[in-house]
């Protein structure tokens, strides 16, 4: 393209401080150097984790920034030493990689690279140290090595899934975060059979997305659980058929779950991050089969306590970073299982803006209002 | 034969009160009743469980009783409702066991039966609460549904698993309990990978056997973890390449695996029951795709402690009960596999003495002595 080997400018959403409303400016981006591809972002959605550290509390706070995860957009350019990549190739950016060469990349069993996995205090490329982003001049740090809110990016080639060209990027961009972190904790990690009952522990996109992994999975019931009585009617539509607040009950929640179960769940996925949650969740499932899949970031000061017995008495406690996809190798057949119509992400697009209205995006789910809200870039 | 359907009069060795040699009595065995059997014990051997609940050391006392559960004899006969045994045939007993009606039996997952699951308490039948076994018409409580320190027994038939009647029973009798636990850790809940690392923490009986089981999967490197430094020749014939004594670190032990191991083991089995162990078993594995299993019992009251954000990291954590076996359906088959050579059961059978000298085998499990010490029933 005309545009290769040259600074782009183009407009981002740059968060300038912890809280403060985004800022649309006009940003200069440098082009990739080696191992790094510049993407033309078309689709953004905002992720629950982009307001976390934007609001930058308990955070290391790293600004000016321009957040952003889940998105979709098209190769512009790469850099020296990209094999895998070419300029209009659809991808979608990931917030861990996968490197093809560590140990973990090399075990069937991991998805946490050791070169490229998540690091939410990093603020500049891996390559050289120094940010591809730059207002007038001055550096302004990525977020976690994606940065979608802006027209174009710069992105480690490790963290770009090469998708069908034919999928819709305004709705399989949600792929890249939260939908596969929920969906594949159920069908990766907790792994229901046919007729297994299945607890999802909060009901935000993630834990609605292991739902629908429950559901997919021919789960014969699937409880939700969750503090906010209104979640149950959308929960519905993602297969949930028994809702349970702890707040309406005077013993633990594990305990009502395993009396509405005759014993306990087969299969539990915890999707808050707090911590009696989580000991709820590997409570609440079944001694012999039971398994418990924790998804949630915790503060890091939280301890998880239990009796040895639960373990003895072969209940299985798992956690799953990313729902257990490798970035590169599995999300194109994720994207797969879309196209042939077996997912239904549709459910979990309840807005979209234009990205000029990204502070909407925010104030939707500041609010609890939206699952997903996806920004058009072009608009 | 002759004696069905009539009260036997044989030689028990009896535990008359708490910590007190045995003493061999002469017992009057009844007849089995619906869905029992009598069994005519050649073999069984001394587990530290029996010494545990002789010394009642934090155990409910139940005397006087005929301990003992790791066996191997022939069915004397039936009572109504057996089907699946008749008398001659060659049977291990299990203190736990299997109905094929409950929903664990049912599950794939599970072995853990409702009905005949090991209960400690229980001195008696389960068909009617009485025990089969009297001395001068007083009657002597049962141990786990097996009390296999007897010539002659009465057992449920869940809790015999039939075995081929060319399996030679001084060995095999050993597969009624330790070696199928620790065994059935590796193999069946563990899993290591060809090549992969693995832990065991306590080099007794149980651990020795998880450590056959690592052998035989084809471990690259068995690390051996005990506070006695004798353990490790011992360990050395079950395939240990390397040995570690908490006792020799200054920091905790699984931050000297990590170390040895260039971040974490693949697999780690514990088989002591102390809580530290357990917490440190887990703690060694390897994020991405470590598996912690947990065999040994730990005291009521201990709790297991740790970070949320190493399951995050995607180690597994899990427990056994009996190496996950189901009695009557896998047992047979852990038989062949001796049969075939595969397993070595002959480095675990330490000492054998005659059933007079049972007191004997005490003092070497109490000593440390022994790993197993079979009793010859006809001497």
């Amino acid at each position: 393209m005309a545009t290769a080997g040259k600074v782009i400018k183009c407009k981002a959403a740059v968060a300038w401080e912890a809280g403060k409303p985004l800022s649309i400016e006009e940003v200069e981006v440098a082009p990739p150097q080696a191992m790094e591809v510049r993407v033309k972002i078309l689709y953004t959605a905002l992720c629950h984790t982009d307001v976390y550290f934007w609001e930058a509390k308990g955070q290391t706070p790293v600004f000016p920034r321009i957040l952003g995860h889940e998105a979709g957009g098209i190769v512009e350019s790469v850099g020296e030493g990209v094999t895998e990549l070419a300029p209009g190739d659809h991808v979608l950016p990931v917030f861990t990689g996968e490197c093809k060469e560590c140990d973990h990349c090399k075990s069937e069993e991991s998805n946490m690279c050791d070169l490229l996995r998540i690091n939410v205090d990093r603020g500049v490329m891996i390559g050289d140290g120094k940010s591809r982003f730059t207002i007038k001049g001055k550096p302004i740090f990525h977020f976690v090595g994606t940065s979608t809110f802006s027209e174009y990016t710069v992105i480690h080639v490790g963290c770009l899934a090469k998708i069908n060209p034919e999928a819709p990027l305004d709705k399989v961009c949600i792929l890249s975060c939260g939908f596969s972190t929920g969906f594949g904790a159920t069908v990766n990690v907790a792994k229901p059979k046919k007729g297994q009952t299945v607890a999802i522990f909060g009901l935000g996109a993630v834990g609605l997305a292991a739902m629908e992994g429950a559901r997919l999975s021919g789960a014969s019931r699937i409880i939700g659980v969750d503090l906010n009585p209104a979640k149950f009617e959308q929960a519905k539509k993602f297969g949930c058929t028994d809702f349970v607040n702890p707040k309406d009950h005077s013993k633990p929640v594990h305990e009502v779950l395993i009396e509405m179960t005759n014993g306990g769940l087969d299969r539990a996925v915890e999707c808050t991050g707090n911590i009696n949650a989580m000991i709820s969740c590997f409570e609440c499932v079944h001694d012999g089969w039971g398994v418990a899949v924790l998804v949630g970031v915790p503060p890091k000061d939280d301890v998880f306590k239990t009796h040895p017995m639960n373990f003895l008495n072969e209940k299985t406690l798992k956690g799953t970073f990313f729902g257990n996809y490798k970035p590169r190798t599995d999300l194109p057949n994720v994207v797969e299982l879309y196209m042939k119509k077996e997912l239904e992400l549709e459910k979990f697009i309840t807005h979209s803006v234009p990205f000029s209205e990204i502070n909407t995006a925010f104030d939707l789910m500041l609010k609890g209002e939206s699952l997903r809200c996806v920004m058009r870039m072009d608009e």
